[in-house]
């Protein structure tokens, strides 16, 4: 194990799959063992498990679990029998083309499949998740070799172990850079109304032993006119064909805020996210999610009665305002249709 | 009362300041008994009153208290011992300017006192509670004069009744605007770490009958590019002599974004918060308080353990992003030195 990387949430143990349940950190840290379709759907709709990778890998030992049952149940039939299961799973959250890209991956091994379709499965759920740490690894230091020595960083939400198979998309450029010493601190936004700021990446990094700073989304503009922040690093759910990307709200915010002050944005996100078929951000379903997300904490109401809320989870930052995305197949500056096409060879 | 004007935060009765505690709100409505100069300045620290005009009301109220008892001590020396209630009162917040102002318009009472203090200072307290009612209605006719009828407006933070004397600043506006059927809806960013946008905004205007939809700060720029939004309505804590704006944590962000949107942004504040003695933006002392706030809510910890947490409350508005400053005095379009000299005449 490398140092600052000792982060997982996500295991295939005793044939079944162990997630760490996400929405009880950082005050508890508990494995969910996930054994069926039903648990994997709702722990991916539920945010038992979230972040784009790691969606995705979920739903690919997902799909193995479901071939287990409906083999166990219809050998003959299990193909069709599995559909209900995969549909699903699609359904389960809709920003995220990580999730469509396994059940895809998955469903391209169906056809190799000749008797028990479990072994076959499982093994294309490993490389997915396995492929998906050496990604990571290799964005990590891509990502850090763009970053000029001296100043902090700061990201938004959590792209981080917890976001996927291991080690991160934006926290694993962290965790690189951090190593390097080209970055002198971290700052993390809070990420309402989930927090996964504050409760998920504050937790990680310390963890591995990374200083971190939380501050409320309000303070952008306040961090980035004090001059602290050289880069603004954040994954994404999507990337359109244009470079467009979609990520947790706020993070075109930071783009805008960024772009006025001359501050850096960078986007880690495996080839895995970005998606071809959707020509740019307007093109990318966003999930709005119940606004007792906004109207309470927990089981406390903190709103007045009768206050409604608009609770959009996602948000589209244009390529115009994005300096890198940095995925495992390369860096690709100032975005464009063009230059995104290398992606897809 | 006007329509759509039914809250009030500060009352003077049975010769004593009655405060109505926003801590609490939207929980419980609970109005505390202010006698003397300790529990004046507590008040203001502990934010049982808060927001800039609101502030100098209460610090006004406050030296008419300390008048009282200090004369009732030594009736020859009260001038000399009110001074430590006065560096009380002045040090309980730093940024609002109004603070400063309400003491040194009180000041200007004292060389005209014979005798007892009280009467005197009690009218001046009165008088400034008065006008800076009248103001923010002045203010309120003002502002909605800017907007072009058809689209809703984002709010920050409260600049309410509870802000001020009654009918509020930013409020303001929007209650005379809504009164004129000039905007569609109101939209208020739910202002972390002290949620006054969700606990004191909401609640203030649903009390008063105008529909409000809170947003988590994070979905500014989703907002704004969705086109709902005709203008961004803020108060403000202190304007520099060139218009550069302090405001809550956050003010700057929305002004960023609306720029780059091109959606209109605008400050409305009486000229008390206007500070001719202050140069620019940076010579604006910024609050910042402790970082629990940011790191807990209520009792319940939220953030990782060791996690740490920068929390600055106000920003610097820089006066180029700003399109109007309403006063009671008239508004300042696209605010610059030159421009802001018609205040001080």
């Amino acid at each position: 194990m490398k140092p600052n990387d000792s982060v997982i949430a996500i295991k295939w143990q005793n044939n079944n799959l162990s997630l760490l349940d996400q929405r009880l950190l950082p005050h508890k840290v508990l494995w969910l063992d996930i054994t069926n379709t039903e648990q994997t759907a709702s722990a991916i709709r539920d945010m038992v498990v979230r972040g784009a990778p790691a969606i995705g890998i979920t739903a690919a030992y997902g799909i193995a679990m479901a071939a287990r049952s409906r083999y166990e149940e219809s050998p003959d039939n299990w193909q069709t029998s599995i559909q209900s299961d995969l549909e699903l799973l699609r359904d389960a959250r809709p920003t995220a083309v990580n999730l469509v890209w396994a059940i895809n991956r998955m469903l391209g091994v169906f056809e190799r499949v000749e008797g028990d379709p479990v072994p076959l499965l499982l093994d294309e759920a490993k490389a997915i998740h396995e492929e998906d740490i050496t990604a990571n690894h290799r964005m990590g230091e891509l990502g850090a070799e763009l970053i000029t020595p001296g100043k902090g960083v700061l990201t938004h939400c959590n792209a981080g172990s917890l976001a996927t198979g291991g080690y991160g998309t934006a926290l694993g450029v962290i965790r690189s850079a951090w190593q390097q010493k080209c970055i002198n601190a971290v700052y993390a936004d809070e990420t309402r109304p989930w927090l996964q700021g504050a409760r998920l990446t504050a937790w990680e990094l310390i963890e591995d032993g990374i200083p971190t700073s939380l501050v409320v989304e309000g303070a952008a503009s306040a961090l980035m006119a004090s001059g602290r922040i050289g880069w603004i690093i954040v994954g994404s759910d999507r990337i359109a064909a244009n470079g467009d990307v979609a990520n947790k709200i706020g993070t075109c915010n930071l783009a805008i805020i960024a772009h006025y002050y001359g501050v850096k944005f960078m986007v880690v996100a495996p080839v895995s996210t970005c998606d071809p078929n959707t020509a740019s951000g307007q093109d990318i379903p966003i999930e709005s999610r119940d606004p007792d997300e906004i109207l309470s904490l927990g089981e406390q109401r903190i709103a007045a009665a009768q206050a409604s809320a608009w609770n959009p989870v996602f948000d589209i930052t244009p390529a115009t305002l994005i300096d890198a995305i940095v995925t495992e197949k390369g860096v690709v500056r100032e975005p464009n249709v063009e230059k995104m096409r290398v992606l897809w060879g």
